[in-house]
C-alpha cells in the first residue's frame, strides 16, 4: 500500500481543539504578525454525513488555517453535537487534537493503521474531499487525520 | 522583537510523550518503512541544569527523532524525577505535548509568550544549545518548545 506509506511523509497540518476560536485566532495573529484568516464552519449532516464513533452525528466545528512556512495550524472549535473535537475538549481541555496527512485512499490507509491498533473514530465529507479521524493515542502516541482529496 | 516572530514561521518539531520508546518508535518505523533511529537520554542534572515550574528536576528523557519531509516527530519517554513530560503523561496519557521553534533569543522570546498568557514550565541545557517549554494550552491551544543554538 505504496499510496499510504507515501502519504504519511509529510504532515501537512496540526489540529489543536479551543473552546473560542475568534479569542485564539486573534492571539495567533498577533503573535504571527499576520492577517487574520476568515473562519469557517463545517457543513450540515446532510452535507458531511458524519460519522462519529460508528454512528451518525450533527457534531459540527468553527475552523481557522494559520500557515506557516512548512505546516498548517488548523483551529478547530466544536459545536453542535458530539464529535472528536468535543470529546477532546471535554476530557482534557485546549490541546492538539491530530496531525493531518494528504493520502491517496482514506479507506485502506484507515484499515492499514487499523493494524497498527488505530480505532477508526470519526469521518465526513467536505467540498471536494473526505476525511478520516484514527485514534492511534495509545499505538503511536497522536490521532491521525487522513485527508483524501477528490480530482 | 523580530527574531521571535521569524522563529515562530516554521515549526520544527512535534513533541509526543510515549509510555515506551522502543515499542512506540518499533510502530512508527515499521508504519513509515524507515529505519528505526536511535534513542537518546537526556543529561544528567549537572549538565543540563534543568528547571521544572521554578525548582531544579533531576527529571529526564529517552529520545527519538523522526524525520518527516517537512518536519521532525519527536518520541520522548520521561524518566526518573518530575517533569512536564511526566506531568503531561501522568495526567492526560500520550499524546502531543509541544511543538517546537528555533529562536534566536530563547529568553526574549519566552518573555513575549508570556504577554500572551504562557507560563514559563521547564527549561535546560543540552549539548550545543538550550531549551524553554511555555505552557501555552489556555491561550493558543499549544505548549511551545523555544529551541535555541548556541554558535
Amino acid at each position: 500500500m505504496a499510496y499510504c506509506e507515501n502519504g504519511f511523509r509529510k504532515a501537512i497540518q496540526i489540529g489543536i481543539v479551543i473552546r473560542d476560536i475568534e479569542e485564539a485566532l486573534n492571539r495567533w495573529c498577533k503573535l504571527l504578525g499576520i492577517e487574520k484568516p476568515r473562519v469557517i464552519e463545517t457543513e450540515e449532516w446532510e452535507k458531511t454525513k458524519a460519522m462519529y464513533m460508528g454512528v451518525p452525528t450533527r457534531g459540527r466545528a468553527k475552523l481557522a488555517f494559520i500557515d506557516l512556512d512548512n505546516i498548517t495550524i488548523e483551529l478547530i472549535q466544536p459545536i453542535d453535537g458530539p464529535s472528536t473535537w468535543e470529546s477532546q475538549l471535554s476530557a482534557y481541555g485546549q490541546g492538539v487534537h491530530h496531525i493531518a496527512f494528504v493520502v491517496k485512499d482514506a479507506d485502506g490507509c484507515a484499515k492499514k493503521l487499523e493494524g497498527f491498533g488505530g480505532i477508526r473514530e470519526q469521518e465526513g465529507l467536505f467540498e471536494g474531499g473526505r476525511y478520516i479521524y484514527v485514534d492511534l493515542l495509545k499505538s503511536l502516541g497522536v490521532r491521525v487525520e487522513l485527508l483524501q482529496f477528490f480530482k
